[in-house]
């Protein structure tokens, strides 16, 4: 996994620098590199387009911006760093004191030598993010304020990329595109996804995994919106996905049974998983058996209809079984939304054990059926049909058997395999060789 | 609420000397005071009524009694404390030994300076209660016993306040009015419910409340065998209570929908609220709300058949939604049915503090609604609608932008404010506010 | 008791040297035995018969075996104990040197003077268990081998002995006949069962009470594949048993609605009970209410698919409510399936405490209905009715009141007297006195 955490890290070295938005060409050049990787699908909707409850903003971009002393010396640049412009600032053009210009500064007085980020995406407004020493160290006086910036009809970016299952339904994983040069929140979600999207491929899932790359809020109310057939009605019956039969093809219309945001997945600090609006779909199930079994310190939270794009997945006209991976959760950091969210807040160790719980969890809800037993009057006679000698060769030789006991126990077509793991006590691993094993031998059905 | 305290303490001081019995001129004349502060419609109903499974029995009416000693001399005098006379004991008059006179003594041997208070309402017997020390006072001897009392044909009394609520269905508060000179049980009772009503029609509420003055058991059996429109099939839809369209009058044939019965509502003790039959009814949900979220200290007890007239409102074939409060419940004081539950034993503090919880109680009823979200597709843009601005000025802007989250993500039909209040841990009146501010703007419907 | 536990011991004693296995004369010779305490009817199961996905082997007999030096002396001695022979053995008489042999040996390293018990019924095999005492003192050389035994088609032979109750429906006791000198697992269990059938007759159950004396697995499937009648769609419907009419007889086709496996029902340990797959058939929570009640220790397992025939009992196409209770739980001793499971392993006291275990369960499950207050509206007039002067005698009269009451107010079709005593935490039989009182005053129906 080393080696992946590494390869993860030089894909978030190549993305931060770039200054991301909802919308202009920080988002183009992103989903460009990561193009690179896994190849996408782009969108682009146009201002005004009509979204849900939302309208797509105008487009928002950036070439330079400063304030520049008296003596035309530039004391906050841009091209020092992304997040000394205000998000979506409108163009200015001034001189004016420093009085004056204050109301339009943003600093941190806690954190001094770190800038802040913020926004305005939807109230036209320009200001400039700074370090508070920086502020402290600028004498009264005149100065010039530039940003070069332009706000104007254009489109919202955003992109897919699928990984083919084995059925049509779905699996949605999330991350949002719109920060410019935070490492954590999100360069590190984008580019774990890239790299989950390329493991997933190398095992043919058994889901469809449908690949999100969106601004935060407008950008996955844009995708609710131009695919509402795949989300309506979407909350699975309580029985087995359905299955494709040999031979024939993937559904069209597949439908988001799961979904996982991620964000703030590269941290030091440990898992954390929200749950879902639910509380009690599959994935919170699966999310939380895994990082259980798995010893992993980590914690588990109620879901809030705040946080990143779980909140429009789980609104209630949708409800869908979406919930969110993060390491740190949002605003539990100091570093927060502020400069000190950078290179070095992110480590490949982190990132890669992130991609490794998503991928045992996946593993998990791939594998997860209700079977029922089609000899369910008493146990077959597991000997007479090889069942006992398979098991010769194991080392769980004893454990495999009890979960063939407990799969035959239980497949009513209620239970589930991850019903039976946590029932039994045994590795859902286990437990799903044992229902293979039983399947193989006609003992039950999907 | 000293100032209210104050009142309700000497609303208790006027009604404590009355001799009150299940009927006669005593609930009669109590129900005269209280009417001096909220009006009263008041009922006789005939000896020998058919009530439910039971007969209104005769009316007692008691001007004196006493048991004197060989000298003329009045050593238990009911004069002196209406407690001396066995309840509903028939007329006397005759003169025996001690000996023979001892079977119709009750003492509190543990407390021998208190006297207890008893009743015989349905067996025909007569006696006296009277302190240990008393007794043990009395010389062998002949002694004088007369009970100057009458047990005839007549009624019983009972008296109902409304407070009309901007919807016909109905909260019930009830209280018993049969207990003779003992303050907490139930004089107390009387005086907050009746301070409750006379605070309850400044605010208009919601619901219709109905005060009930009755004797225990056979009055609240009365009430209901005479209001079987109001209370059968009373239990409320698991849908939001029908509201009344403006211009609308109220609906003539209210239902009760929840109720409270108040008893020992003065002593020092902390709250005791006693739950419903159902335990889950929204009364209990409510009270147990309002007690853990006032950080008073407190205790929340099962439902059990006995107690008060919940045992008759939560009989299986009624079943309301009607809980009890007390401050010490019920037998769980040294003091309970003794002349030691006198004026000293209740305080205006405690008073106040029971009429306090009530109103906070009703006002989380009175505003506890389901809502539907109308934009429910993602989140609906709070911004241009003015609403986040709404905030601006408060303290708690935060909180409340998070509680219209929350009420947007729980208003499914199924979860009523109550609910979003619980799972999002912010206070109920700031999660009612959101929901009116929603409604406001269109973006919820009841 | 104890005169109890003396005589079950004193059946322990007689059955415990017989040879039994899955078929043969020592089943025969046992129940044999036990029909002289209770009349049993047995039923032989021809060789080759198909019984639910099993088919029924061949019938083995054993008349000698031993394994001699060549001196000729009898190192390992059938005679001696049942155990040194590997159950189901092939016949053999070979002469052979104890490196050959020693393929066929089964000791216990760990416990040097002990002889394990081995059986491979399935698998054509011959074996002498032994202890490793023994094996260690056996000098290299030959050795004479001989393995009386014969396997030919023959029969399947278990036993029922039914004790009639006032209604047709059935609880099912089951014990397992097929282990050899093993005291506890499961003469124990054969002589618990002995006495209980002993017991009950004399009460005249409410249920009727079939004892299944069988072997292990194949004799349970064998009973389930003949008596499908009884069994198929037995969950019982979350109402009453239905009751038989006075002079009505008891119902031909009566179902099984309840049951319990009897194993290792003789060891000092503390009592535990298995629960049924379900978790909360009525015999799971009638056994945790009285194991509870009668403060005695003990322990209640979680349902496994792995344990006596309450594996097949409870397999989902059946899914009966059928529980088991053991002392010490199978595989939990270190003298579980040894020659140390003998008779200084089992005492009268372990016997007769899990006999008075049983029929207090059988007690509260017979008594356990549901009833409907026929004057559900307010409480009925008790005392009109004698009800409150029936306690006079009581010294439990205020518990007995307080039943009454609860009795009423959960008497509605829904709530068992179970879940009254439970509610209530009044004792069951006060609970079911107070039911017997009120269903005589008219005041509820069954």
């Amino acid at each position: 996994m080393t080696a992946a955490g590494e390869e993860i890290y030089q894909l978030v070295e190549r993305l931060y620098p770039l200054c991301r938005s909802i919308t202009g060409d920080g988002v183009r050049a992103t989903l460009k590199i990561v193009d690179e990787y896994v190849p996408l699908q782009v969108h682009e909707v146009p201002t005004g387009t009509r979204v849900l409850d939302w309208t797509v903003p105008q487009e928002w971009n950036i070439r330079d911006a400063y304030i520049a002393d008296a003596a035309g010396n530039r004391v906050v640049d841009f091209a020092a760093s992304n997040l000394h412009v205000l998000g979506y600032s409108v163009p200015v053009a001034a001189t004016m004191p420093l009085d004056e210009l204050r109301g339009h500064l943003h600093t941190l007085p806690e954190h001094p030598s770190w800038v802040p980020y913020r926004t305005s995406y939807y109230q036209p407004e320009w200001g400039f993010c700074l370090a508070q020493e920086t502020l402290d160290a600028m004498p009264d006086g005149e100065y010039q304020v530039r940003i070069d910036s332009t706000l104007a009809d254009g489109h919202l970016t955003y992109a897919e990329h699928v990984v083919p299952g084995q059925v049509a339904d779905e699996v949605i994983v999330s991350c949002h595109v719109c920060h410019p040069s935070l490492a954590n929140d999100n360069v590190a979600g984008i580019a774990v996804a890239t790299y989950l999207a390329r493991s997933l491929a190398e095992r043919t899932p058994w889901y469809t995994y449908r690949f999100l790359f969106a601004p935060g809020t407008i950008g996955a109310i844009t995708w609710l919106a131009r695919n509402a057939d795949r989300v309506n009605g979407a909350s699975p019956a309580p029985g087995a996905p359905p299955g494709r039969r040999p031979g024939e093809e993937p559904r069209a219309g597949g439908r988001v049974r799961h979904g996982l945001v991620l964000a703030c997945a590269g941290d030091p600090g440990q898992l954390t998983y929200k749950q879902s609006r639910r509380g009690d779909a599959e994935i919170d199930r699966v999310m939380r058996h895994v990082l259980l079994a798995s010893d992993r310190p980590h914690r588990v939270a109620e879901f809030t209809p705040y946080g990143y794009d779980e909140r429009q997945f789980c609104s209630p006209g949708f409800d869908l079984g979406v919930g969110s991976l993060s390491r740190t959760p949002y605003a539990g950091y100091p570093e927060y939304h502020t400069s000190a969210d950078d290179l070095a807040f992110v480590s490949p160790e982190a990132l890669a054990d992130t991609l490794a719980v998503c991928l045992e969890a996946f593993s998990v809800l791939d594998r997860n059926r209700r079977y029922v037993n089609l000899s369910p009057y008493g146990e077959p006679q597991l000997g007479r049909r090889g069942l006992y000698e398979s098991l010769g060769g194991r080392s769980d030789a004893k454990q495999a058997q009890m979960a063939m006991l407990w799969v035959l126990s239980l497949s009513d077509g209620e239970h589930s395999l991850l019903d039976v793991a946590q029932r039994s006590g045994l590795p859902f691993d286990t437990v799903a060789d044992a229902a293979d094993a039983l399947h193989g031998a006609g003992l039950i059905k999907a």
